[in-house]
């Protein structure tokens, strides 16, 4: 339901536009120091401050983390580390006209009929703001990921048809002028991860992965190795390609994936008011990093 | 490690070349009238009895099913459902040779390094004939779903670059006869999923599905909806198509996902003796519709 | 680790004298109205309001819940429920002189091992604070289970070697005038469950239970049905005593268990100061009610 | 459901009177060599080889152990070991008169309510020859316990009001002649186990014992440390009493718990025809070392 991994047990909570959003990461071993400034850099990334085409709630109000437990003095105490950031800014007024209708391309509809009830605010859990604690628990994950010599690199590699990331930032501002939306493609590439990651039947580490990354909101497809695009290759060809995984297990080498993120239905263009973002992959960046380091260290 | 989901549990056993593969299938309700002559059908369809470029292994070798538990009467009694394959035509001599070599492209080395010990008698484990107890299961659990008016239906789409079923026999055909293999994409269609099956955070419908699917060997993607395809439409070409799911939840439509499976790297050109598939995708589309009933079967 | 239950999966988190202690509760359905004063009145019978022999701190530090997500107007959403009590009475320099030293028959010691960290705070999680937020998540599922036909009526029936419950409070006042402390047992009764609740092999309704409750703190042991007393009697004497439970299943009828509380060892005679419990089963009854809830709620 | 811990996770399956009761224990390393008289020795002593007043199907039917995979040359391979004892001596005749009936003080009524089906062979799964695969899974668990240095002991010290092991044959006999039952308690003790080995809130050491041995079926009761008895001595008296387990955490002293068995209801004088033990206490013992293996083992 809420909660990602049983060794570093992740548990979210906390609607877009209630009091709070937030965490609490269980099962991480006492003593390690924590990089908060990190985690603040990490939050901002998310929140596209120095993007463009990012909603303007994002650069209004600032993630704040209030640490209620499970560290003292900078260091874990291997206790559940519990953790909340306010919606300072939560105006449901913006969302009062939602109440009595649903938003098209949005799962308004599907949630009330699946809970007989809905939280009409601004999407309740299924918002982007619920990424927040994600990136919070994610970073504490990477952090211990990168003291054990593991690396985590996600990047944009794609937004519509164009594939140079020198012309992004121009491409989504011709959709964002257009009142429309274009989706994108994650690269994340992980280093350093030591050989017999994985299980070998249904734990397999691509699972895993696949599990972790098609949580996010907007995700329409995992790939690794030689992906879709392989199906053209004979066996022949590309017989040593292993993407870093064989047989559900990493051999040592760099591990690639690619996950695509569909363009958001709510878009001026679409009739739809309020905060939107043109290419939510881009913000999507921060936040394949955070579930790939969630999937990874269940594996420690 | 060896047992998919929690629900109905199953937890498959059995190396390839050892005594026998089986399983235990936990969690499924007492009175269900197990049909099985379509067990039988599905593992003929398994083993690729009426296709070509499949291995000769599996057409000399009936797999039958020894039923150990949890059915009297034709009906299942609520306990644990046990069941076994003995590997009768099982020759470990034919792999003798790789007692001190590893098969490129294959997972020997890793598992090797992750266990410190092997069954070098084909592949044990990683092997294509694991996948028959997950037939088994998955066709109780389809059976479940039918009589709840749940369909799956997956079927091959595309091989190489062809995408004309016609043709695939053809193509499949050119490999084998240069000793090379190619790839696959399956398709999957779900009819008749309840609106509200998944769940909206970390559980999401498309997670569950690609946990599953991405645990079937040599598979390498998994797409729904819009896919990879989709990252070149603008949200207003592309708001309306769902894939069936909205915020990881059914939404009464049909479910359509795709996976693609690369070609087996164990072929004559490559060096590699013994039996293989030119085309594993086409013995995979049974195995995609086992776990795909394995996994919607953890949400009724 | 700090989670209970796969259905309603109850997520502890928070040290004694940190910020706050407060849980997360997922897998609440829908809908469901939630009595925010029976929470209070719970919270009041756990900090022992209206009895002797329990620590000042109880009395001085009014619990308030403060409500994070998960309930709108009143009615549960389907999300996480999140919940705080702030510590406002955090006197960590009580604790101070406990810096470098073990309070004997704590568990401060063995921590300390486990973690190689220790927080000295009155004892950090390994404390009766804890059991509040175990006391809120109970409540609420006591009154789902309310909801359902089903009761849980937990009361002290022995204090010492006194079974006469108009005698206990004297009993315990006599141990606290001595600087000293005293067991008790906790008899727990639960009507209207369903003929059926439970699982025949490893899941029994008293395995479930006895998991339960002997993750109380203090807790030595538990019993039902016959229980230990029952040993000295032929089978021909006690056939028909289920205890409400045959075969690890309900049988319909009212389901009677027993268990133990030790006496606390931070007693003044033990030269321990701070504040502390004459009969910590006292404050256990509301305790033991909210982990049975929290155990019979996965069943529904 | 059937299965029991999450690390070395143990899958029991088979009814009394199928074709075979077995298990699949899944998440052993590889590499462990496997002492298989060890495995035949524990089970005859589970089938009371040497004992009187245990049922005569017990010595009629050697228990054969048939592995299915897992296990190459004597060491495990790291995958799941599956292995199955067939009933060969099943008679499910003589209970073709239970076809039609409930016996008193079994589960037979309450699984016919819970499933709308029922195995009225021999009571199906609810029969003690379950424990068999539970005896061979615990014993391959405390072998990995013993080269750990983790040594469990259990005996019997109470058979009804009797407390001295020299008299326990004959009180046993004397019920037996009467066509009766008695009740009994087992002690186990644990040593080795390293300091720190539980979690300090709801996975307390203690719990997850208590959880293992309440599965076993007639256990009525769960005590450690100072236990039910202790409820009449003062804190200052038992202070220093851990039992060896202290804030859910072992403090690397010795662990002593007791459980205690109600007899069977099955006995000629309440007019049960068919095999019975006249107190299963004593075929107990082996099973709660075997629970109590499978239980440490998840701590590893």
């Amino acid at each position: 339901m809420n909660t990602f991994g049983d060794k570093w047990s992740f548990t979210s909570f906390g609607e877009s536009h209630g009091a709070a959003i937030g965490g609490v990461l269980d099962g991480v071993p006492a003593g390690i120091a924590i990089n908060f400034d990190l985690i603040r850099q990490e939050l901002d990334r998310r929140a596209g401050k120095d993007q463009k085409g990012v909603s303007q709630r994002a650069l209004r109000e600032p993630d704040e983390v209030e640490w209620l437990s499970g560290v003292l003095d900078g260091r874990t105490l291997g206790t559940p580390i519990a953790f909340l950031i306010r919606n300072k800014d939560a105006r449901p007024d913006d969302y009062a006209y939602l109440k009595h209708t649903y938003r098209i391309g949005h799962a308004d509809k599907v949630y009330e009929q699946k809970y007989g009830i809905r939280d009409w605010r601004g999407g309740g859990r299924a918002s982007a703001r619920e990424t927040t604690a994600r990136v919070v628990a994610g970073c504490i994950a990477k952090q211990e990921l990168v003291a054990k010599g593991i690396s985590i690199q996600a990047q944009l590699v794609q937004v519509g048809a164009e594939t140079d990331p020198a012309k992004f930032t121009d491409t989504i501002a011709a959709y964002q002028h257009e009142g429309d939306s274009i989706g994108g493609i994650v690269e994340c590439r992980i280093n350093g991860l030591p050989v017999g990651t994985g299980e070998p039947i249904f734990d397999k580490l691509q699972a895993e992965l696949a599990f972790a990354i098609l949580s996010i909101n907007a995700c329409k497809g995992f790939e690794y190795g030689t992906g879709f695009g392989g199906v053209t290759q004979p066996g022949s060809a590309i017989n040593a390609v292993s993407g870093g995984i064989s047989g559900g297990i990493s051999d040592g080498t760099e591990v690639v994936f690619r996950c695509v993120f569909k363009p958001t239905p709510s878009t001026p263009k679409a009739g739809v008011k309020g905060r939107h973002d043109a290419c939510v992959a881009v913000r999507a960046v921060p936040v394949v990093e955070a579930m790939t380091a969630l999937a990874l260290v269940q594996f420690l």
